[in-house]
Formats: structure tokens, sequence, C-alpha cells
């Protein structure tokens, strides 16, 4: 006989799909899911189905949304000529909690990777350039993509598409982290805190 | 407005419930399931429900099980004089995958543990001592609960329950695990090992 019975082993491989979860954890959730209370499994199970069914993308920014356009985009109060150029939904969110910023947003969902066979097409790299035209002109894209190497060549190559606009084009500074401890920087980001530091004298 | 949209929202918190995974790993899995094809966030809420749905547990061993009673206490080819105790059905696999044990079951689900409020009440251990007195009596009773103090505590339970009926009560060995290093060996483990070091020659 198979150890595992089938409606398990079928959760085990669901769970063990999703990124970051082996098939340890993955039978780790599902008997804790047996043991749970009956309405938490059929929750979770509710949760998943909806979110598909109620999670659209905005036509103009991307970033995901119940109506479109997105609540951001539709928001009179915000400035419609700053466009933040973010990566994920994820980082959309991250801005957003630090009540810092007051303009706009375009996901580029993903970066470039060719590696892994993912070229600027792949992004919503062509849907920027025709925000810019609006009737209120952009003055400034921020490019908040991460400080790695797939970031860093994203950035470059959204920056030269904008190229020759009258578009100020910035990028997020790079340096050491608030809080953290310059004893166990990495170089590459104490390099860039010394490339990038500010005069306060 | 809201960071992030309810259904996503509803989501995180759903995922975040489970044991072993925090707000971010939650939100990691969500927008994972945004992005995967609609197939596999369905395939995954379908899995969820079926599991509550299909799988019960055996009246007889608390195995989990699709049919009642389950495959293994009905398998007219296993030896029904020994029953080996385990904490859970996940354990019934780890045992299963050795191909060694021919015998029966029984799943506890859990050890006592009076920190958590939970007693031998809220085992299955009431449940072990009508199977002794079965048609086909039991000779051995091989306690697997884990080598760890709320395993040792619920071995001695059970065992103490099994006194004076002449059958044979047996705890796995503890000792160095195989491909381990003694080096390495935590005191306790070592100490078992001494203590139940076996004649070789």
């Amino acid at each position: 006989m198979r150890p595992v019975v089938e409606p398990v082993a079928r959760l085990i491989d669901e769970f063990s799909r999703l990124p970051g979860i082996g098939p340890k954890t993955a039978s780790r959730l599902v008997f804790y899911l047996l043991r749970a209370p009956e309405e938490q499994a059929q929750s979770l199970a509710d949760a998943v189905r909806e979110l598909r069914k109620r999670i659209i993308f905005c036509s103009v920014c991307f970033n995901i949304t119940e109506s479109d356009p997105c609540a951001i985009c539709t928001d009179e109060g915000r400035d419609r000529s700053v466009i933040c150029v973010v990566e994920e939904p994820l980082d959309v969110v991250a801005i957003e909690r630090t009540r810092d910023y007051q303009g706009l947003y375009h996901v580029l969902h993903g970066t470039i990777a060719p590696v892994q066979g993912i070229g600027p097409d792949e992004l919503r790299i062509a849907e920027l350039l025709p925000r810019l035209d609006a009737v209120l002109p952009v003055r400034e894209v921020i490019i908040a993509t991460n400080p790695n190497m797939e970031g860093e060549a994203t950035a470059m190559y959204v920056a030269r598409q904008l190229e020759g606009r009258g578009i100020r084009v910035t990028r997020l500074a790079r340096g050491l982290p608030m809080g953290g401890d310059l004893e166990y920087a990495d170089e590459m980001t104490l390099s860039r805190a010394l490339s990038g530091r500010q005069v306060i004298v």
C-alpha cells in the first residue's frame, strides 16, 4: 500500500509547488490542516479561490486591484507628475508604508533576467512610455527596482528608454541600511555608501 | 487607502495562521499565486477542500484514511500480534518507509504536555487498551514516541497502562544516528548510546 492516502499526497504536492516550501514543510502544513478546525481549512480554500476571482491588475500601473483603474491611479490627491517604477506589487506596499511618497506607481512584474529567459518584453516596460505623455506631464520617474544585479540591469534599461524626453530619472539611494552596522556591511554596500556620501556641514 | 486589497490581505492572514509561516512568507506565497497559472491556484484550493472532505481517522488505529478501518488495519498480511504506538500519522509514514515493520499501528495524536494542557485524556491512549484483548492476542507493543521529553513522558505513561498484562512493551533504541559524528553528538545522545551499547563479539 502507499503510505500516504491520495488527498494527503495531493495537497502535499500542491503545497510543495509554492516557492520556499519543500516536501517536509508541505507535509507539516497538511497534517496541521487535518487537525485544525474544519472551518480553518475551508476558510483557506475559499481565500485561495477568491484571490484569483477578485484580484485583477490595474490597466494603468499594473498594481493589483479589485477595480480598474486602481485606487492609487484614481486618487485625485496624488501627485500625477511623479511615477515610481517597482518590480512587484509588494514593493508598492513597502513604499506606501513609509507615507513619504505621494506620486503614482508603475509595476514591472519582474526584472530582466536573461538566464531565466525574461527579457524586457516580458515586463510592463513598454506600457510605461505612453503614461509619460499624459495630459499632466510627468516630470520625474523614480526607479525603485531592487539593489541587486537584476534590479540594477532593469533600472539601466528603463532609464535608457526614458532618455531624451526631458524627464528627471532618479534611483533610490543605495548605502548602509538604517540600524545596520558598518563592521558587518558587505563591500558592495560600503563602496556604494562611500561613493554616494552626502555633505552634512 | 489600505495598501493591500482585501482578498490579498485575507489570504495572507490565512497563510499566516499555518505553523511556521510568518506574515512575510505568507505574502510571498500570495503574490506567487497571483502570478501563477490560474489552474494552480484552483488546484490548491480544491486540494485543501478535498483533504477535509475525504480524510477521516481510522476508528481502530486512528491513522488517517479514506475508508474505515484503514488499509493497514484491514491488511490480512500484517502481523496482528504487534502494535507500534506513534505520536502522529507522519510517524506511520516514516516507519512504513523502512519496510522493516509488518505489524499494526496506534496513533496517539500528540504527547502528554501538561504545560500546554494536554493530558492523557486528550490522546488516544484509552483506545489502545481494548485492542489488546482482540481475538488474536497482542504479544508486543512497541512504543515509538519521539526521543524528547514529551515523548519519553508519554512512553512511560503508556508503558504503565500496559503493565501486568503479560505483554512485551518495547521502546525504539536511542543512540547515535547513522551517518552521524560522535564528535558532534550531544551529551544526552552519547550517554544513551553508551548505556544502550550492544555486544558485537
